[in-house]
């Protein structure tokens, strides 16, 4: 069956104080709506990846409440999975169309996160992780710290080949108008700001993001009437123990190889045919340690190829978060599975403008959630 | 496709001081798996319906953390539409099994609810509402209390017939020794109980409560190791507003005869072949709006039927909430969706006990996420 991708609309990533999550979710609907060239009344329901709406918002009849921004009434479901919420809304709503439930949906990834004070997005935060974790006191950086650690220790990785990755990403980001972080940093930049949780200093970290991004899918032939209609060729998830403590590597997300490796194989494809990715990159060691499960390096090899260049627009062979990333475009966490895939459409659609990244064919989006509990992999072609 | 259940369980619920979510979901998974037959390496997902897990708990990454009590990695979905989070986690199941995605999959109703104080759970409650509504400060109550209002205005319907709601789940309860209240009232109990929110009284409502309960559903060749498995014939959604006064009735819910019109049209039935209905009656007058709504009474009847005895086990004609309701068998929000599951597969397959619909051969389920902003309607063969 035929599974295509007609609008696809991101909103500004930033701390957008001016605008309620309710306006921020419709301009995402509306605008994903209008590059479809479809209207609400041809959209069968709407499917919403969002995390904190319950802990920040007191809110948890989401779905109910956005598709009345839509002035329809259709079925709205919210799909939560921690930082990779967007990816599973997407994966579930891929499902009812090729179940035949519905036929046309919107999927939308929303977060506001900046309206809340620093303690409180920290504790929501750790929502995502296990109550030992919690009880432990490990912050998420915390946790991704100790995978550093490991990672460094085993593959004799530096510092400095880390924030390699921070530096390539706030370079894309300069790239994209829509991004949170649109400034260059160097490695002395990364290496000299604040500690977080050693080895990761504050430039290794994604930030706390307001967002929305939206696309609107369809198994029927309403796709003629758009140009470029891109194809969703692989949704898979994977998962894995909450806790750190509880798996094998620290150095590898066995999540990401399961999903990743079912995606390949639904797809037809291996590694290297990846044009183009957006990786999860909460911290500079996830888009090393990524890189390496997707296959796209060899083990230990991932942050040094960043270092090398391998990943970067105009000189890289597979392409990493032209977007900026998490890292520089922000990361509004419900959303960032969904600006994935609005970024790889442009790219595949080759209306990435600045970033867009040269004979772009096919792509891949890296979705996780917590600290590799769950990861959600899709295969884009145009 | 053939969409069988096969294993069916819940948990006793009440006020389940002595177990966390943890258990409790533990409990309804390995018994449901049990029933089915199956081990846990042959479940290719899990979908996860709760509501406060986030609000209460502080937890946003459910699926991935209850599918570690399972002892296998697969994909793992938390789905939350409020109080109707169990149906529609089924829902999105049952299209992941037509999808072809997955061919046996396990899904879970789960909420843990007396932990917290009465304050904490109006306040999380009320996350199933609009912004305006509370703002006006209406609680649930108070919201469902304004459609009984409207209801006895209209309808010129008494306190005392929907006071039989209550006496009739009661009732049934007593034959349910899974049900949180095990004991009759009677009209005059419910009438002199209380006053919560005119012309509601405690005996109206559905109580606070802690339960779980799952379901394993197959498209597979599984099937024919069990016994009777139950086909599932229709699952549809339908949405309505979130708030009553953006409605154009208050005496019945748009997304109810939306969702059930569906339904019925699928299963290729109409109301008068339903044996047997869980409904959901989180107040007294849920229930009686409810059963129009579903074409069982005609409009404005519904109250006074199920005064006259017609939903009432032994005596009616469509037999509702043989399990007790959620007046009585308790409204831990997020399992009632799946509890209503188990509830009718059991009046399916005849293994009800004291509480079995003589000859019932299909079965509806009727779980609405707040003041009927969203439902979601199955109906089960035998």
């Amino acid at each position: 069956m035929k599974m295509q991708i007609l609008g696809a609309y991101s909103t500004k990533f930033g701390e957008l104080w001016n605008v309620s999550p309710r306006t921020l979710a419709k301009e995402a609907m509306e605008n994903a709506l209008k590059a479809s060239g479809l209207k609400a009344t041809q959209i069968d329901a709407l499917f919403v990846g969002n995390m904190l709406s319950g802990i920040l918002g007191n809110q948890a009849n989401l779905g109910s409440l956005l598709v009345e921004e839509l002035g329809v009434q259709i079925p709205a479901f919210k799909i939560e999975g921690a930082c990779a919420s967007g990816g599973l809304a997407l994966h579930n709503a891929i499902n009812s169309l090729k179940a035949g439930q519905y036929k046309t949906v919107l999927v939308l990834g929303i977060e506001k996160m900046t309206d809340h004070s620093q303690d409180e997005i920290t504790t929501a935060l750790m929502a995502a992780g296990s109550d030992e974790e919690r009880m432990a006191g490990a912050t998420f950086p915390g946790v991704y710290a100790l995978m550093a650690q490991a990672y460094m220790q085993k593959y004799k990785a530096t510092e400095e080949d880390l924030a390699a990755v921070s530096v390539k990403n706030h370079y894309h980001g300069t790239l994209n108008s829509k991004a949170q972080f649109q400034f260059l940093v160097t490695v002395g930049d990364v290496m000299r700001s604040s500690k977080i949780a050693d080895p990761l200093k504050l430039l290794d970290c994604s930030p706390i993001s307001d967002g929305a991004a939206a696309v609107v899918i369809t198994s029927g032939n309403v796709a003629k009437k758009v140009k470029k209609p891109i194809h969703i060729i692989a949704s898979e998830v994977g998962t894995d123990t909450l806790s750190l403590h509880d798996r094998k590597s620290f150095t590898s997300l066995a999540a990401v190889i399961d999903a990743s490796t079912k995606a390949y194989k639904k797809a037809g494809i291996k590694p290297s045919d990846i044009d183009v990715a957006e990786i999860h990159d909460c911290f500079s060691i996830s888009e090393a340690i990524a890189t390496e499960d997707l296959g796209f390096s060899k083990k230990g090899e991932g942050a040094r190829d960043i270092a090398k260049g391998k990943r970067t627009l105009f000189k890289g062979d597979i392409i990493c978060n032209p977007s900026g990333g998490l890292k520089s475009c922000g990361h509004p966490v419900g959303a960032t599975g969904i600006k994935q895939i609005v970024e790889i459409t442009e790219q595949l659609r080759g209306t990435a403008q600045k970033r867009q990244v040269k004979r772009a064919r096919i792509g891949l989006t890296h979705n996780v959630g917590g600290s590799g509990a769950i990861a959600v992999i899709h295969i884009l072609r145009s």
